[in-house]
């Protein structure tokens, strides 16, 4: 693992074994050593969430050649923390990719998505950090018309750097289209409105199984959202400074009425 | 269930069970009518995960008086999804409080946190939101002091509603302080220096247990942790677009060389 080559994490939330995490490392090797660290399944929906309440595994796998992989039983934020503490060790990753994810990430997605939470781990962490996402969920979703625009944009951070505190969200239309190129957005407003599917078990229980269609609520075309929709990459730069620094000075003007009791 | 006094949805991440969920549906009890849909266990650390890999329990309990209360097999997130779909199906609350949870979301911790993720769902459905947590882990925390600044803050959004697409981040100093007041603040930058605790398993395999120590990276009179080590409540006006709008300009001076293959 000792070279001169830039070092590169790879991680998504898919698994290990999703077609999506194959792309993105093959596309890494023309610009680096990759080491990968991946859920051992789906982790897709787990957001920022860490395990605490139980203990972790992290196994060495065989899966592509030249690549030295694990595979770990936590969240993708899970990988990303293992893989700096316990793979890497000391030596720290000139990039973090994350994806390709088998679906979007754009607007409100990126509070949910495990790809964007590793990405946002590994900025937090201080490497410079990229989540990849494509417009189709399925399994055998073609990647090929995603491969160059990967390559490019991780190479312009590899050598340009993120500015501090930032990472990327990068989403690709689905090859319905003909990419138009690189735009950089900002995250859309929207939403996902519910529509829990409501079933019995065999016993008479009734159960729920969380579905959902999303509302976008904004329409300006700075967005992830319209890019995506005329066949451009979106590229939004993204943070982990969750204040709303705006809404500071209406909130000093409150009078907080405290009661004794 | 149907009642002019304001509609308040209370949630947590330590599970319906835990004494600080108990502080907070007395507090609320003073301002309007209480629904709790709550984990049915602990579910510290979850983010934003949702659930969307298995289906989702959600059943009646009845643990406190006068209180319509809901247990959930999901995650925090999951519990506000329900609630609004399910539960008060149509009819929206007035607020959403999350907590009080046995132990600081601060800094970091916001993301982390499934505390204030269910506060951050709150906000994205609309709902005046706000999180509240205590700088004590114990199950036998003391949240007396908290008590007043509780009802007053939830009072106050109430009263004032929030602006659109923001929340409240309410953190407490311990009961080791006597409270200074309210501060509002930005979230400290700083983050999770983890040590992860290797171990082996009867049958001589490795497993790791996930902790570590928070890093301080910020040394800001204006943030959260400036303010609770000086004994006040901090309230941190926090959003969920997470856009680094300030380094658009600089993304979009980069040239894009796609590479063709």
């Amino acid at each position: 693992m000792i070279t001169d080559r830039p070092l590169i994490l790879v991680v998504n939330d898919d698994g290990i074994t999703a077609p999506g995490i194959k792309v993105l490392i093959e596309e890494m090797q023309h610009l680096g050593e990759v080491v990968v660290v991946a859920p051992d399944g789906p982790q897709s929906g787990m957001g920022h969430a860490i395990t605490i309440g139980k203990p972790l595994r992290l196994d060495k796998v065989e899966l592509y050649p030249d690549v030295e992989m694990y595979k770990c039983s936590g969240t993708p934020v899970d990988c990303v923390k293992l893989a700096v503490n316990r793979v890497f060790k000391g030596r720290k990753p000139d990039l973090c990719v994350s994806g390709i994810n088998h679906g979007l990430n754009n607007s409100i997605n990126v509070l949910y998505s495990g790809t964007m939470s590793a990405a946002v781990e590994g900025a937090i962490e201080g490497i410079p950090s990229i989540g990849f996402s494509l417009d189709d969920f399925s399994y055998d979703a073609n990647f090929n018309h995603c491969r160059p625009y990967v390559r490019s944009i991780a190479a312009q951070v590899l050598q340009n750097g993120l500015p501090k505190h930032s990472l990327l969200n990068v989403n690709f239309p689905n090859d319905s289209f003909d990419l138009q190129g690189i735009k950089i957005c900002r995250q859309a407003g929207g939403r996902w409105v519910e529509e829990f599917d409501e079933r019995l078990d065999p016993h008479g229980r009734d159960y729920f199984w969380l579905t959902g269609k999303f509302q976008l609520e904004d329409r300006g075309e700075d967005t992830d959202v319209h890019a995506l929709q005329h066949g451009y990459v979106s590229v939004v730069p993204t943070q982990f400074d969750m204040t709303a620094h705006h809404v500071i000075p209406e909130l000093n003007s409150w009078s907080f009425d405290i009661p004794n009791d």
